[in-house]
């Protein structure tokens, strides 16, 4: 856990006057200060992003891509991953004390702006005393983030890995987040946000709106092949009718409960908000190459070949705005069933692309380190 | 409405002694009764496929392509519309009374498959006197009746038209449909499927249905043309934190809503379990070509190139089965950025197909009449 005593006004307008992150870190910080990367979550993330705490049921979620001889390798980079406020995984957020009100700061959280985990993670970097970024590194929410730092600081961070990403989030996206969040709203154990101090939980709208999220994370062909038409109970004898239940069905309601245990409502519909309002060029006359021109570090963007929430096109489009900017940028659409999950997920030609992006940022900060 | 009083053995194996079905019908059935197409309606459909009602806000479901002159031409044709049973607009379902119980059938009503429609529609047919269907038209769960016409009754039906169908849902369909059935049993108000006893309606649940649904139904391009990102309150000022409402979020709600009124919780769910369960070639070796040997009637086939609910390779592979098991066959694909719902809205290349193919189904009639 890490306080932050630093004011921070978010973009809203309102002034935090502290706040708390909480923080894992993996590998070690060099001398000089200038191997480290800064690992932004996307919508249900956590600090938590590699190896193994007492009680996982499985390790951190990027686990397979940070750690020794990884992608983001350990042994040469100093990895910074902290839980973004609104979240709910310890950081000042909505199950937090609000010290106005010494009660859970519940639906009052004010309204987050991707800028605002930015400027968070700033006041985090200051405090570790890091000056500059190897990389700030993102995949989908993340992605945005490892943008606007971009934008923002461009003299500090050498490198912006955009993953699985967009610019803006479509119709289509905001429509499914709006169902996500009104399933929460409608459940009558919402009570207006304020579940929290009254001992309720909206475990059946937190569940529904992630069954949502999640159907729209797995691409079409992920799901026919992991659970085609299969049943879990039941059968299609004519003169049977007992019920029949798909072992999707099944699936999902189980990802839907496991969730509704784990994750906050009102950080849920907190951060799909900042999800449908990020629109990274909004200041710049809505034009992305007008934007990228404020940035000065060195890009990665990766797509998946079926990722149909942030659809590969959605990179080409960032990839071409950062041509159009003169800024270096490599990207790399990745063959994948996986759909938008498939960031998260083990994939040899990721693996080498993203590791190979970052071991020639390694080797040029050795050298020049040398 | 017309009784009908032969008892009909359901697919579950439960047998309704009589049953009442809302039946629409358009033109003049001729003298040797050679002229009638059924009209197969989709999940959410009624008997009311054209003209105008007392009160109606807008026309028949279907009411772009039925009338005279139109792709169904009322002045050739005489179109047979049912409310299915298991549906909510009058016709025996779980709004209806089970005289069993002299209480509304509620959950109670049998689970339902394609072919028990189709049977419904069978008998039917016999109280109109009709002997064959010159045609029986459907789109989506209403294309899925159609096939099963053809395999059912090859003898019954000279031409079957699929629209916007296909052969089986997919996973991603199904976890769709079952993330709307459980929005429905999550509301506090459904009471387990016996709210009408209890004068309560799950409003918030069913409106969730239909937003999931009604996002299937539009392609990704249709909603960023209509919707793109135009707010409809608020705004993106710094210093804002008044709420942000997306022209989409509210058109959502609006629909659900509006949903919510019109049709019956149990019915969604008895219906949504209905397309789940279809497989055209389950009993035939999982073979669609085996199947389509059955069949005897001519067929038009046709699809839209943004439906992501029913993609146009679904119809494809329709197509390649008829094919395959030596049946006649038409297929086309229509441009369309208007997904699954095109197969209702306007559209010319649509009217010209459909209604061509259809005239030239009239000329022979009148041909072999005169």
């Amino acid at each position: 856990m890490v306080d932050i005593s630093e004011p921070i006004k978010l973009a809203c307008g309102v002034v935090l006057d502290e706040h708390q992150l909480m923080v894992e870190t993996y590998g070690t910080l060099n001398a000089d200060r200038s191997n480290a990367i800064l690992i932004c979550h996307a919508l249900s993330g956590s600090h938590h992003a590699a190896g193994w705490h007492d009680g996982d049921r499985k390790p951190g979620w990027w686990d397979h891509y940070i750690g020794p001889d990884k992608a983001m390798d350990t042994q040469r980079f100093f990895i910074v991953s902290p839980n973004n406020i609104g979240s709910c995984f310890g950081s000042t957020g909505p199950t937090t004390i609000n010290p106005a009100t010494q009660h859970p700061w519940g639906p009052d959280f004010p309204p987050l702006r991707a800028r605002d985990w930015m400027e968070s993670q700033h006041l985090l970097m200051q405090h570790l005393g890091i000056t500059c970024w190897a990389a700030v590194v993102g995949g989908s929410l993340g992605g945005m983030q490892a943008m606007r730092w971009s934008l923002e600081y461009p003299e500090k961070l050498l490198n912006s890995v955009v993953i699985a990403s967009a610019m803006k989030l479509s119709a289509q996206n905001i429509a499914f987040n709006e169902i996500a969040r009104r399933a929460i709203k409608s459940d009558p154990d919402y009570l207006a946000g304020r579940y929290l101090e009254n001992d309720r939980v909206p475990r059946r709208g937190l569940a529904l709106a992630r069954m949502i999220g999640h159907v729209t994370y797995l691409s079409d062909v992920a799901m026919a092949e992991k659970f085609g038409r299969e049943l879990n109970i039941g059968n299609f004898s004519v003169g049977e009718k007992d019920p029949i239940e798909f072992q999707i069905e099944s699936y999902l309601n189980y990802q839907g409960d496991k969730f509704a245990d784990d994750f906050d409502a009102n950080a849920y519909i907190l951060i799909t908000k900042m999800l449908d309002y990020f629109d990274l060029s909004r200041e710049y006359q809505n034009d992305p190459v007008a934007a990228f021109k404020h940035a000065s570090c060195n890009f990665m963007v990766i797509s998946f070949t079926s990722d149909w929430r942030f659809p590969a096109q959605r990179s080409r489009e960032i990839t071409d705005a950062l041509v159009g900017a003169g800024r270096n940028v490599s990207y790399a659409e990745i063959q994948s069933d996986q759909g938008h999950d498939a960031f998260l997920l083990p994939n040899t030609r990721y693996e080498k692309v993203l590791g190979g992006y970052l071991s020639r940022v390694a080797d040029q900060l050795e050298a020049s380190t040398a």
